[in-house]
């Protein structure tokens, strides 16, 4: 083993940024994994000398070395590049209004540990960033790894961001997380640490475009049903935000004119209709009309408390009722995506969120939403499906922004 | 002058294909004009040393020149890269279900001669793309060019493309234009012209995306309210056609459940009540019921055929029936484009097409419609305004997609 393989042999001082074609090569590096100069030349469309340039420079750097031998054809058998495992270290946290998901990996994207935890985002920034640093310190501590070696941080988070400075904006479920310098937090334990922060829908719709169904769809749609409905857009094999980064923002979307009235004050907002919270209102004035037993029986059981839980239940052991809302939920959100399978012509759509596995009559009836309202050529080669990594797409999407993200961000 | 200056020195033998990077190059300078080989690295985010490889390549090639001096920042003064005006000739077409407008330009962009001309395209392919080739073959004759010099084909047409096969697809106004091969047609009279068709409304938007409103614009949509309704987007700088070449297809969103069946089969479709048929319908209604007098007058005049022009002349003589109408259709334009401000995020929204221009009311009712519905963040920043470009967008786009994709397109 050469000396840059310990562990503790790269101090970083600061972090450092790439021009674009570099950056470019390591995304498709980390993209497709670990490939030969000629093939990640086809991938980008460069000329071989210029990769050549390109991946001697990432070598410099220690970022990129050549490893093992790719498959020949003939001539002298080329190498591959791949990251170094050791370069640095990345932790991605996919934060949810009551609980909390982290990865720490190497710089191949190897995960090392993980931790999950209960929390409650509205006891403040403070508090919750207090407690996601000490896990943090912790794996470091388990790896032998000084706080020096984490060259990366990636954070969704449930709430709207500004992308480029890093900050909530007026988040409505995050009460004293407005504008709160996330990137200045990590950075005085971290020194070395890019952080970037991004919406939760994003994060899950970039987990999915690099390690789940999306790996090889350019345009598709991650949508996540839970107490709002909102969506994450990959645009080219990127993640399009929007001018104002607020691009997926679909649950004031009208789904019904004549529906009921939103927090936002509007009219029949899909989230004012087939989220969450809706689900549970209806599944309760069943309860009080007397129009379900089932659902009746899980109201006594939760104390008052239903919740779409309680309604995927009942649906599951024949509630007419519970069936009917979760139904309903899938039609109006299948009619609204009709509009933007129009619109976008994506190849693909996953719908994500604690609300979507409520029971596969949801699915059924969101495709039937869809395929009722779109032109026929817009859904010839169109899938509709729930997330392929479940609970994971939100927190291996934050490792991918941490990794992306690690020589691009000024900070 | 040096020889390769003379009109006829360039012999094109067959289109050449460029490598992505040199491509690039050159829709930047086409986009923002002559600039210094600093400047073209600084747009495109290279190297200084890739941008004098690039420069120097395409120097050689005859496609770009060096002229004049960019202004000095104190050391040797700087020449600017610009296109050869006589590397190659262009034409540009926007094809209309009832009109043709052509532009004659040089590889500059400069145009050398228009011409404008009614027809039927429900004639038939090979009849128009005769007209057409006419056209053309009497340009070059004015302009004393063989048929070799042209290498650039745009056509913007109204009905569906598969752009990469540059053919029209079940177009439904355009019969006998189904798979025509309007490229091989076009190659038997001008052999090294690349032929690249697309869709009107892309073709606008690229129009107000290089020549209009759309200069500083990264993300926007342009909307052609006429037969039909379309958008045309423009997403990360460029246009956005979909998976299926089918994005922007809005003319079939619902708009109203309750709403009247379209001819897709559906109801409530935006087009169905938006559109110029419909607004005609409307007025024909009032007529019938004896509510407007104005109208009246003009259904006599125009032998029983209201079209949307006399909607728009009874608005402005007062008519509130007529003026109804247009806020009506404005209003329900507004509130699909508000669902898509919500998942786009765009900068800017541009109206377009022939029911564009019934009147103030129209606009100011779109905008109504939009605002009401959407996120205060997403249309902090949206500019919402009828097409800078009137008539032009579509021809002066055509132009553009032909520039565009003289090196691209492999033929």
């Amino acid at each position: 083993m050469i000396a840059q393989s310990s562990k503790s042999s790269l101090i970083h001082t600061s972090p450092i940024a790439l021009d674009p074609s570099k950056v470019r090569a390591l995304i498709a590096l980390r993209k497709f994994g670990a490939m030969s100069r000629t093939d990640l030349a086809d991938r980008m469309g460069y000329s071989r000398s210029t990769i050549t340039t390109i991946s001697q420079d990432l070598i410099d750097l220690g970022i990129v070395e050549e490893i093992g031998d790719a498959v020949s054809n003939g001539g002298r058998r080329p190498r591959v590049l791949n990251f170094r495992a050791n370069y640095g270290y990345i932790v991605g946290i996919d934060l949810g209004a009551t609980s909390l998901d982290l990865v720490f990996a190497d710089f191949n994207g190897i995960i090392l540990e993980r931790a999950s935890t209960i929390l409650d985002v509205r006891q403040g920034a403070a508090l919750t960033l207090n407690i996601i640093r000490d896990l943090i310190i912790d794996m470091l501590n388990n790896q032998n790894l000084p706080p020096t070696c984490l060259v990366a941080i990636g954070l969704g988070v449930p709430g709207p961001v500004d992308f480029h400075a890093g900050l909530l904006i007026a988040p409505p479920i995050m009460p004293g997380w407005d504008a709160y310098p996330i990137r200045a937090f990590f950075r005085e334990s971290f020194p070395n640490a890019v952080v970037t922060v991004d919406n939760d829908v994003n994060v899950m719709a970039l987990g999915e475009l690099r390690a789940g169904a999306g790996i090889e769809h350019e345009n598709f749609i991650f949508v996540k049903v839970g107490t709002g409905i909102g969506c994450g857009i990959v645009c080219r094999g990127e993640i399009y935000r929007g001018a104002d980064g607020c691009a997926g923002d679909i649950g004031h979307i009208c789904a019904d004119k004549n529906g009921p009235v939103c927090h936002c004050g509007n009219v029949g907002c899909l989230e004012a209709i087939a989220a969450g919270p809706p689900i549970a209102r209806r599944a309760i004035e069943a309860v009080h009309a007397g129009r379900s037993p089932i659902l009746s029986k899980y109201y006594q059981m939760t104390d008052s408390r239903l919740t779409s839980v309680e309604v995927s239940r009942a649906a599951a052991e024949g509630d007419a009722i519970a069936n009917e809302i979760i139904r309903d939920s899938g039609r109006a959100i299948g009619e609204v995506l009709a509009g933007l399978v129009n619109f976008f012509n994506p190849t693909m759509i996953l719908i994500g969120g604690g609300v979507s596995g409520i029971g596969h009559l949801f699915l059924s009836s969101i495709r039937g939403g869809i395929l009722q309202r779109s032109l026929p050529l817009s859904t010839r080669n169109l899938r509709i499906d729930t997330t392929s990594m479940k609970q994971d797409a939100g927190v291996i999407g934050a490792l991918m922004l941490a990794l992306e993200h690690v020589f691009m961000v000024k900070t």
